[in-house]
């Protein structure tokens, strides 16, 4: 409900910086989509999880820097109780909050999915808004593989179910305590060696857009890119280097060949042996649901957030080629990723609390469907549109109308200003409406309608000038008032 | 992705005042009560809209009476340009932003719905909240009453489709004229007349609750209630009073008959006549779409947000009755209610855009058709859970796993701590799981597994001892491996 106003300068009609809206077809393929995957997550026996929007801002993990301008990054306001509140930045926050506040009633483990936006205080930029949505699911209370190796599997799933095909995707799984072993072989673990071990870690995560000398080059004194920017390198001693090298090259081909050169490579590393087993046990328990290597890969390469994650980590990946901006064809990327991560609960209620979860891009799938043809046509699909030529008639309309949505068919009558047939087929284009229905008074007088076929009816009407000539395409019909419905149907299905 | 923790105090789990969580079972009941809602909207011809949650507090129509505490009633917070921002307090200002901003790009008229949660920064109390959902639709471009007869007969048939029966609910309509031409035939009008209208039109906003007597005396001197307060009354000359009161009493047989004493009681007024011509219009469109008085009727009574509506005002009413907090048997109420507004778009444009909506308040709804038992069921039944007794068997439970969800059935493996078999059927109760499979070493060897009936299971469990006795039930079936998908299907269809 609107207030009264007083009186004011109008206000601008525009969303905030960084806002958007979404309008039809756009809503409903993100919801098929998500619908899609929440089907999958449901078979899957996760269940949906609502939280509110605001969050404290002790429950979000941010801090209070300076009372005047908290949390760079979120969205913050003052309560009246003069508590900080803030818009939730993501969806795992609120899931260790929850998973503490009832942890008494939830079971354990407990399975939950969450579609829902986001907010960030950030920049907004060209495709980089300041709400968006995210689609997680996680499972909390068991340090068990099972729980990732299920995870995994289920993304896989999720992402088929949604329109992508099997040979269009790869998840490609790794283990936060491979790679710790590695850096325990190559002398990189403690605290002094921290700067030379992220820019390590940075430089295997550019793999893919560097290749192995860029990697090896990062590893050293550092790189030069074509512009002549330099970027510091690590400066690890040969010897380390090759380590990390022969990590990132680990990949064989098939997943126990790849463990066995795992193993060799973290040799004398009690957490690399670990990891390589998870990673082992995971592939065994894919296998056993019917995952096998084609869609859910052991690759070494794949790093991600190590100061989160603490075990296996998984990122999916498309495989089909899409054309950038600067018109140069690139693999489509990633479009979710997730791990274990066990400390997230642990800050409400002081105990470990192992967990594990996948985060969906949805803006990115949906991008995905949508290069790749596969969003829902039916979406995009108007109502039929009965033209409402006679204003005495509309009551007669509106019968018809409601047979055809009794009927299940969409259709609506035109309620703008005005009687004339060109605007009204004007408004019937706007609407993608795939007829358009007419019965004006001659036809009133002689029981039949008009069924013109918009989509048709668009290739044909530059070629055409006269009325009667419109009249004889096969992109219009007369049937009869008693026929309507079955035309429209048969109509509807060609 | 949390951040890292400096040392502080844990903070508290605990949703901020006012906000709460949605779990399993009732996200999905409300998932499905507003997809079915869409479904009719959607084939009416509505589209869907999703604005964003925050809108500049100027587009919102709040003011900045005061800098530091802006916007009573919302949350508001000031962005980093020093702009204020604001989280939407309804589905509606937000529609008006979107007419106006995107005007040249949208049909015209543009019939949309909008679902999702809105903000009000309100002092929380019992079923009060801060944050809750709402689901409209509207028409916005149209001064047709076609459109308002339309919103009408959607919101009967969305009632209808989402669970309520034909004989549970009532949309009642009335007409903002109407009430204007009568209070111009008792001298009512006027800026000097606006205390004494205010106090008539709440009285008869209270028939239902006082009767006429009680409506009687507050339109005279005022009203004792029982507990011997006292409200002060409108005042009214006795004939005033009397016009009022025939106005409420107009209701007759049919609409027809209604109508024809509306236009009695509102003779002389220009506005009161088109009113009344604009409900008969109504009726007829109505009863051409097969909605008779049965569902939607003329009600004179209907008084909604005076301020706010200048055409067609309606309320959807549920008949049946409910044991209200003082265990008194009472009519269940209103769920939805609309009508016409013609001057929101204008704050922006400065030209007059007529509009038409209805409001359906989701959580009442959702209450309404859990008392009806009209709930899905479905939505509350967990997932089958296949028990993990032998850890080295894990494999095998994910394989049949994997058969169950491939053939569409809502299954897990038990993936918490221990073996324990009591630990895990009482997660499985907890899950709601309709069955658990039992695969121990003794069962695994013979080529079987153990299907229990956790429902059957349960009536049972309170008489049966010993485990012989117990594996004789009924609720306990024993099959071949190969056999368990067909057992699980016929014991999930029982």
């Amino acid at each position: 409900m609107a207030k009264k106003q007083k009186k004011q300068p109008r206000p601008k009609a525009m969303t905030p910086r960084g806002f958007r809206d979404s309008f039809g077809a756009e809503v409903e393929a993100r919801r098929t989509m998500l619908g899609k995957i929440a089907e999958v997550y449901h078979s899957y026996g996760f269940d949906p999880l609502e939280t509110s929007a605001i969050e404290t801002v002790e429950a979000l993990g941010s801090f209070l820097p300076d009372v005047d301008r908290p949390n760079e990054g979120v969205f913050a306001f003052r309560d009246d109780d003069e508590s900080w509140l803030a818009l939730r930045y993501d969806l795992t926050a609120p899931l260790a909050r929850v998973a503490a506040q009832h942890r008494l009633d939830l079971p354990s483990p407990y399975r939950r999915y969450a579609m829902g936006p986001v907010w960030r205080n950030e920049k907004p930029g060209p495709g980089r808004f300041r709400e968006f949505w995210q689609c997680d699911a996680d499972t909390v209370g068991t340090s068990t593989v099972a729980a990732d190796a299920e995870i995994c599997g289920m993304l896989a799933a999720a992402l088929e179910h949604a329109g992508i095909a099997r040979d269009q995707f790869l998840v490609r799984l790794n283990n936060r305590k491979v790679m710790n072993g590695v850096l325990e072989v190559a002398h990189l673990l403690g605290e002094d060696k921290s700067a030379q071990r992220g820019i390590a870690m940075r430089a295997v995560d550019k793999l893919d857009r560097l290749g192995i000398d860029g990697v090896r080059a990062l590893l050293g004194a550092g790189r030069k890119d074509e512009s002549g920017a330099f970027t510091e390198g690590a400066n690890l001693g040969d010897e380390q280097a090759e380590i990390i090298i022969d990590f990132v090259q680990a990949e064989r081909a098939d997943g126990g060949a790849t463990c066995a050169r795992l193993l060799e490579l973290v040799s004398g590393s009690e957490t690399g042996r670990e990891g390589v087993e998870e990673l082992e046990e995971i592939a065994t328990l894919l296998d056993a649901q019917g995952y096998g290597s084609d869609r859910i890969k052991i690759d070494p390469s794949v790093v991600r957030g190590l100061g989160y994650y603490t075990g296996p980590v998984f990122e999916a990946e498309l495989t089909f080629d899409v054309i950038d901006e600067k018109g140069q064809k690139r693999q489509f990327g990633s479009v979710a990723g997730g791990g274990r991560y066990d400390d997230l609960v642990m800050r409400f209620t002081g105990q470990r609390t192992p967990a594990t979860g996948v985060s969906i891009g949805v803006d990115r799938l949906l991008a995905a469907l949508s290069a790749t043809g596969k969003l829902d046509a039916g979406a995009a699909r108007g109502p039929v549109v009965i033209l409402a030529l006679d204003r005495d008639r509309m009551a007669h309309y509106q019968t018809l109308c409601a047979e055809l949505r009794n009927a299940g068919i969409r259709a609506e009558v035109f309620m703008g200003g005005g009687t004339n047939m060109g605007k009204q087929l004007k408004y019937a284009d706007k609407r993608a409406a795939p007829l358009a229905i007419i019965e004006g008074g001659d036809e009133a007088e002689r029981g039949v309608v008009q069924i013109k076929d918009l989509v048709l009816g668009a290739k044909l009407a530059e070629k055409i000038e006269s009325n009667e000539e419109w009249k004889a395409q096969p992109a219009q019909r007369e049937v009869a008032r008693a026929d309507v419905l079955a035309a429209v149907r048969e109509m509807l299905a060609r």
